[in-house]
Parts: C-alpha cells; structure tokens; sequence
C-alpha cells in the first residue's frame, strides 16, 4: 500500500510542511525508518535524529523546530497519537475471529454465549458463564462459574478466570494474567495461619487492558475494582479489595497491597510498591520503585524509597551525592575549632 | 440465612455486649457493612468507623473501647480470626469437587489415582504420578514425571507441576503457578555461559498455599523446600535449593536467591528480595521492596536498601528528612568559623 | 553406577589429588555429600565445609588450599563447570522427547513440522508456524500464527508464543512464560489512553534460556530482541523495542523499560529495574534491586537506588552508617562555637 503524504496528512488532521506528492509505504520508528516510511517525533531524546533519519516524512510536535529540517513534515497537537492512527492505517484491520466455537472447547450447562462469540482450542467455560457480543476467548483460557464478559472483549491464550468476576467492555486481558485468585488473606490462632475465605469478587470495567502474567486478587468480600479505561502493564501484583480508579497507568511489577484506592488518572510506574489500606489520590504520578506506605493527596507527584513529594527525594538525592564532601567539610571545621581552642588556652 | 447475635457469638466462642436477638444475615467489611451485618474491627487503622458503621453488629478485641458505641458487640481474643470463621459461616460450605476424571484428561500409564481424586478438563498427568485421596486438580494443569499430590490438595486451572515434585497434604496452588522449573545455574566456560542440569526436586510441605504465577525452582542437586503451614503470595519467585521453614509468609512479589535458607515463622513483605546462599532467623521480619544481602539472626526486624535494623534504618530516613537542614547548619557553621579567624587577625 | 575418581578426573580434564582408586556413585552439594560422593568448591562462602564434608572427593580451583584436608581433591580452572559436567555424567542422559504429535494437538492449516519434533498434549499451533528440527512443545502450549521454532528447542508446558516470533535454535522457554504479548503504549486523547497498535515482532537468538512466567512484550514496530546466550531467570519483564546483547545474564524480578538497549554480556541482577529508552554498555554488572535511569557505559558496575556506580553507592552507605555520628559531631561543633562566642563577648 502506497498512500502520499497530503492524504495521510489529512487522514491524520495535520499541518503539512513539504511535498504532498511524497509517496509513503510504511511507518518505522525514526531511528531505523527508510526511504519511503513516515516516523514521528515525540520524546525529545530522539529530536537528533530528525536530522538524520532517512524516514520520507515525520509527524511532529505544533512547535517543534523545523530548523534546517528538509525532510517534509507533518505538524500535529499530538504527534504519538497521530502516528498510532498511521500505523493502524499501514498495518490495515485488526484481526477479526469470526463467530466459532471450536470443536474442543469444554462448555458446561447453562453457559450462555451472544451473537459473534469466538472460542479458540481447549477452552473451558464453567456454568453460568455468559459472554456478551463479539468476545473472543483464545486457547486454553479458562473461565470460572458465573463470571461474565462483555461485548468485544480479546482473552489471549492461556488466562485464567476465576469465578464470580465480572469483565466489562471491550476489555483486553494478556495471556498467562489470573484474575480472581484468593486474597492472601490469613488469621493467626494458636501459632498457626488459618485461611481467611476468599469469598468476594472482581469487577473489570470497560476499555480496560491488562497485560501478560498479571495478578488481581479477588476480594475477601465485595470486590476488587479496576476503574474503566485503566491500562496495566505486566506482572502487575493487585491485591484484594483494591480498588483503582479511571483511566490509571500502571506499569510493570507493580505490587498493590490489599484495601488500596488509586484515585482517577493516577500513574503509577514500574515496580512501585504500595502497602495496604492506603489511599492514592486523584492524578498522583508514583515514580519507578518507589514504596509507597502513606496516603498520597490529589496531584501529588511522590517518589523514592521511602517515596516523598519528588523535589525532597530529588534534593536528598543530590545532598547525598556530596555527602562525601559535606564529611570532609565537617571534619574540616572540627579541625579549625581545634585550633582555634588550642591557641586560645 | 439469619441467625442470632446471641448464636452467633456462641459458635465464635466470644462475649455478646448488646441484644442477642439480633439477626445477621451476613458480612462485611467495616465500611460497607449495612444493617443485618456483622463486621469486625482489628486493624486500629479502621477504629473511627466503629462510631459511623451500620453494621448491626461488630466484632472486636477483648480490650476494645465500647465508649458511646451502641452497637452490638461480640468481644474476641482474636476479632479477625472470629470473623474469618463467621465468614465461613455465612458463605456456606466450602466448594466440593466430586471424585471424577474428566473424559478430556490425559493420564499417562503408572498414573495412579487415590479415592476422591477430580480432574478437569485438559488436566495432563505424566508417568509415575500420584494423587492422593481427594486431591482436586482444575483444567488445564499439568503434573510431571513422578511427581506426587497429598491428600486435599487444590490445584488451580493452568498450573505447571514438573517432574519429581512431592506436594504434602491440604495444600493449595493458584494458577499460572509454577513448581519445579529448572534453576538458574550456569558455569563460565570459554566465553559462554553452560547450563548446569538442575536435576533436583521440590518438596512442598503440608499446609502450604501457593499464590498464582508463583515460581519455585527446582534444586540443582537435592531438593527446594517450603516448608508446612508456610503462606506464600502472587508472583514470588523461590530459586533452586532455597529452604524455607514452618509457618512463614512471603508476601506479593519478593524474591529469594538461591540456596539461601528462610526459618521457621519468618514474615518477607512485598517485594523484598533476598540475594543468594544467606541464612534468616526464625521469626524474622523483613519490611517491604528491603534489600537483604546478609544473614539475619533470629527475631531481628529488618528493613530498607540495604536492610538493617529497623530502627537505625529508621533513624537514618529521618536524618535524611533533615539533611537540608543540616547542611544549612555546616554552612552556617562554617560561615561563623570564617568570621572568628577574620575577627582574630 | 560407580566410577574411580581416576576416571572422572580424566573425563573432567582436572589434576587429582589423593588415591585414583577412590568409588564415586554420585554427586552432591558440599554441606550435604555424603561418603560415595563427589562434590566441589567454588564459592569461598562454602570454604569451611571442605575441612567437614563427607564427601569422597572435592573438585576445587587450581590455587585452592588443601592444607590439612584428606579428602581427595581434583584440581580445575573452572570447578564449577567441571562440577557441572560430573553431574551429566551421572544424571545421565538428558531426557529425549521422541518425535510424535499427540493426538490431541491442534494444528491449523499450514502448520510446518521439521524431522523428530515432539508436541505434548493440548499443543495449538496457529496457521503458518513453523518448527524445525528436533523442536519440543510440551502440553497446553501455544504457538501463534507465523512463528518459527529453531532446531532442538524445548518448550515446557503452558507457554505463550504469540505472531510473528521468530525463536533460535536450542532456545529453551520455561512455563507459563509470554512471548510477543502486547507493547505497553498508550497515546492520551481526549482525555483517554489510545491504544498504539503493537504491530512488530519479537527475535529469540539461538542458545537464549528464558525462565518461567517471563513476559516478553513484542515490538510496536520493528522487533524486541534477545541475544545469543543470553540466560534470563523466573519474571523477569522485558518490555517493547528492547535489544539485549549476547551472553547477557538477567536474573529474576527484573524489569527492563520498552527501547533500553543493553549490551552484551551484562549482568542484571534480581529486582532490578531500568527505565526505558537508555543504552547499557558491554560487561555493564547491575546490582540487585537498582533502579537505573541513565545510559551506563561499557564495562562499568554500578548499584543503588538510585544506581551509581558501584565505589560511589557503598561510600554514602558507609556514610549513611554513620550518619547519626555525624549529626552528632555537627551539633558539638555548633556547641563549641557557641562557647568560643560567649567567651568572646
């Protein structure tokens, strides 16, 4: 497929700068694009390179520099955004499974499948299992008693639900991903850990996306929740009666402690801890590998070990890499007191 | 079901403050326990909702105060572990899985099944393995080569047992879990790492519950041990020959080298990780994402990067909260010393 | 089977101390070897137990001291690795899986089998995969469309192999691990996470062993790619765009950030964590748990949180040891100037 660039220039509702004639064939990312490919320009690391790709155009921030640029360009708000949609359109469709159930997959009374239902190899529904429109369950997911998943939602391989989980739309769940596992829950008697029941459920609500060997536990009672449009990375630990809100990031290995709430928007990067019965506010940013053991207010951006509003970590972390200095200076200054002691007797 | 207050704190062995003829018909947490439940209070964190719940009764600890609380009240040594059995009260009997083999199983020969055994659908038992009296295995799992479940035991769908594992009695495996994979062990030998054959076993004792996309890894030589009544949490990995003792619990995500050994009762919080061949005390607590890289004597609490000892650790962040604070005093310190030798000149 | 140590000496390439004639029937850890067998020593950690152990022999380093030790000893450059071999020698044979495809396998149309390839139960093979000599895909396995498997590979139970993964030859993947699942890429929209269509691929080079419930995210373009030799312990994530070198050893709880490139022969160790879009150098050593956000040359070692090189982060922990100290002998400064003041009055 072979598009120029004033159409994908419109498709995309960009600015365009240079020949609308340039042929495009395909998308690359701007350090390995070729004659012929449209790349994009968003993280600043990679601004060198605009001038030495050999990329046939690239999508660029409104303002970014043009200086002695001669490769066309595309001016747009949201650069990322408007090269995701031109790579859906080189990359064509996504792929459609259509309506099937294959022959193999173990379907138990009362499951009760809606129109479009795709089920891949060795599949195994419990009863009262219900899959709403155009879901897709791929090869060897299981899915436990009365869960239920809604319309247009892609199950990879080998997942496992568990029962009484309930997924909402459109919801994407990588393989090898468990949800609704016990909580890790236990009662200390007579020097023994007696199993708290496990008995409550999850609730995945729509547009969400959950990556490959993930954890979310289902509650002890009520539900564990994840808020619609929120997006988790992999190996991912949630914890039981977590509950997190609309629209978060959640990077990889990642670890929640149960009783949780992570407000709307939050973004949480990789490897962050949280311990239990804490609440994260609204829009709160937690840096890589931060611990995480207090309430966090709206808008807070917190980070480190023990993780603190990001300018005191930052300036810790700067005092630190003097601290070998600042020891000087101090054995500096007991020196001088001495001296000044000394020839004052 | 509804049962009396008055019933009710009789089967929990507690002390009833308030009217027996209060019915429950079920349970919840603290803050969402509406009228006709019973919750409970432990964690003090949730004390300020014993004034504002509406749960019609609570359980609490002995010395609990009740003042200007006219909720119903049942008193117990141990609020969380009364309220873990009225749970199972009012859940009702735990999941039974009848004895029987799924017709897509597949049982290789030597396979032999004890009474009460159930297998799920697309269950694979290898040559040589042994499942005892009312061990429930769940679709998709795979046990290996000679390998041996105790009586009881629940494995989760999608589990991977490999060969010559022994799992002890009453022990639960969630899914995506894997036992026995091979150790990471390679000896440096002209320029290339070889893989030294890891043909050693695991032993899981009695008792143990094993959270999902777990990895135990199989000794090298010997075995890998988890020890009976020991609790370990999602996504922990065990590495080869490490030993860990009675009754432990290993939270979310921590991380244990190779060979080291763990003792009896000792708690790792979420993603600690434990470098290899080091030994750690009975009873020894080890705070969340702490580093440790040397032996800990028995009964020590333990925590940061590097651990140490709770409290120097904790003296230490302190002075680190203060560490502009005390650079600002050396300068000034240094100010005034500049001062006094001008002054003397 | 029992050997003379002569002979094990010969086979091994070592230099025997003590009686040739001395029986071997095994091998064993040295803290546990019993009389009969054979052990070895490499880390200085396990010295001691050479005066202790049971063992009927030990191989031990060129320039070890055997002062006052009876046991027979076999001299090696590499104790470890001719360990490793003795153990071969007497684990025998490595498992062969005969060439077969189980009955229950599923295979789409133009699925291509090389010579001697062994599928396990429940094996699925999308359309278009091809396995070449010698491949071994153990049961629940699942292998998407326009794969390829090279010659002599294993793959344990329930792993996930996406699209468009191309897997070298005698590449070993341990279950419940995830290749090609899905790039974490997001572009906020209105407010909403869009997803970027994760369009590339995925390359394993030859002789890579990649451990259990491992997520390998494919390219969003382009491929994520694992070099030759590299060993990758149990959960380790590996996210879009990565490139790892050759002869890299990633051990467990790692994460690497999408489009870091690290170099070959690295060492990452346990828990450690690297943003994305960095560049490690050759023969980099990171330490467990670091968190590394910046470029790291060629040959350098560095540990922390955050990660600086090696002599730097040890310098602030002794510092940090005695930060209390310090703080201290700041305040007696700041108490004889006080004096030195008045005095001067």
């Amino acid at each position: 497929m072979e598009k120029s660039l004033a159409q994908i220039s419109e498709y995309l509702g960009g600015e365009l700068v240079g020949d609308p004639a340039t042929k495009i064939s395909g998308v690359a990312p701007i350090e390995e694009a070729r004659r012929g490919e449209l790349t994009f320009l968003a993280n600043p690391k990679y601004a060198p390179f605009l001038k030495t790709t050999s990329a046939s155009a690239v999508i660029v921030g409104r303002d970014a520099s043009a200086e002695g640029i001669k490769t066309p360009l595309i001016r747009h708000a949201n650069p990322y955004f408007a090269f995701a949609r031109a790579v859906e359109l080189f990359a064509g469709a996504k792929k459609v499974y259509p309506e099937s159930v294959h022959p193999t997959a173990v379907l138990a009374e009362g499951v009760e499948l809606e129109k479009g239902v795709h089920l891949g190899p060795f599949v195994v529904l419990e009863s009262g299992v219900w899959l709403r429109h155009n879901c897709t369950v791929l090869a060897g997911s299981f899915i436990g008693e009365n869960s239920s998943v809604g319309e247009g939602c892609l199950i990879y391989p080998n997942v496992t639900i568990r029962e009484n989980v309930e997924v909402g739309r459109n919801v994407i769940i990588h393989s090898g991903t468990v949800i609704g596992s016990d909580g890790f829950g236990y009662a200390r008697e007579t020097g023994v850990h007696r199993k708290v029941p496990q008995i409550g459920g999850v609730k995945i609500e729509d547009e969400v996306e959950i990556g490959a060997n993930v954890t979310v536990d289902r509650a002890a009672l009520g539900i564990t929740r994840i808020g619609k449009g929120t997006k988790i990375d992999n190996l991912v630990q949630i914890g039981h009666n977590v509950d997190i809100g609309e629209g978060c990031i959640i990077v990889a290995q990642v670890g929640i402690g149960g009783s949780t709430r992570v407000g709307d928007n939050a973004v949480l990067a990789g490897q962050a801890g949280l311990v239990g019965h804490i609440r994260i506010g609204k829009q709160v940013v937690i840096g890589a590998q931060s611990g995480v053991t207090k309430d966090v207010p709206d808008g807070t951006t917190i980070f480190g070990y023990p993780a603190r509003e990001i300018h005191k970590t930052k300036r810790i972390e700067a005092h630190l890499s003097r601290l070998d200095l600042y020891v000087q200076r101090l054995k500096e200054v007991e020196r001088a007191l001495k001296e000044i002691r000394q020839s004052a007797r």
